[in-house]
């Protein structure tokens, strides 16, 4: 059974990093510079908005966050729709799911050739800052955040290890 | 393949409605009086204090929601925990995440019976009302209300055909 620090390590989250640079690089032309992790401390949405996705697995089970900035997702999506966009609209708030769906899909295939296999569940998004988030599990989350050159965005992933995992 | 319109069926909706009746029984001795289905309209939290889950399935996946009045949570969790509980404090909120748990968990045991087969990712809970909350899936949300003594609680159900269903 993989214990909560191996998932801090960087097999459990370079998958996370590439899937998010390809992603951005292909869907937006964006190509994101990765700072250090750091676990999360607060129980709050980091960003004006965010996609959050439940990734059951086979070995660890958990959800996974994407959460922007306001520049950084306007940015991205103006790029991605290649229209100007200057508030969170609802468009605005569907690319974050989307985006969400094609990076958690990316760095789950990346996963399972590593032994973790994983059913996604359907993107959700929360549009506002500082909105109370917090998990039911006790697993430290962990955060990658990404600075393109408009802001920040950051991946929170928090796993535990699956009931009846070996 | 299962259209979006199987879903709204009591086959599929009444496991959600009979593992509330039997979980809220058993953990509060609380007996809900059940209401009737609608859709949902809105794209924000019904309730105070929210709890979150994905589902992913053989068929359908999707997210459900139990979202919760101050009043009706605050009656639960105190017969649950037997000790009065009179804000929406963290123990409240981690009492959500457990309900939200232990509900799906009973539903996903009866919708395996009928050909459902689900993997859960964990429970996330949002606090506060009215937060915008939206889904990527273009499915119907199906509302489920109940009714307690002391106030209202709903179990919102979001699925669509997993990707690969037959």
């Amino acid at each position: 059974m993989p214990t909560e620090t191996a998932l801090l390590k960087a097999d459990f989250i370079n998958p996370f990093v590439s899937s998010s640079l390809n992603v951005l690089q292909t869907m937006a032309r964006v190509t994101p510079k990765v700072g250090k992790a750091y676990l999360k401390e607060s129980r709050s949405t980091w960003g004006v908005v965010s996609g959050v996705i439940g990734m059951a697995g086979n070995k660890v089970t958990g959800n996974v966050i994407l959460s922007f900035d306001q520049p950084c997702i306007l940015e991205i999506v103006s790029n991605m729709l290649m229209e100007q966009f200057e508030t969170i609209s609802a468009d605005v708030v569907d690319a974050v799911g989307e985006l969400t769906n094609m990076i958690t899909g990316g760095a789950k295939t990346q996963l399972g050739e590593l032994g973790y296999v994983f059913e996604m569940a359907t993107p959700m998004m929360i549009t506002g800052q500082n909105i109370e988030l917090s998990q039911l599990s006790k697993a430290p989350v962990v955060v990658l955040p990404f600075d393109t050159s408009a802001g920040r965005f950051v991946i929170e992933a928090s796993f535990a290890p699956a009931k009846g995992a070996e």
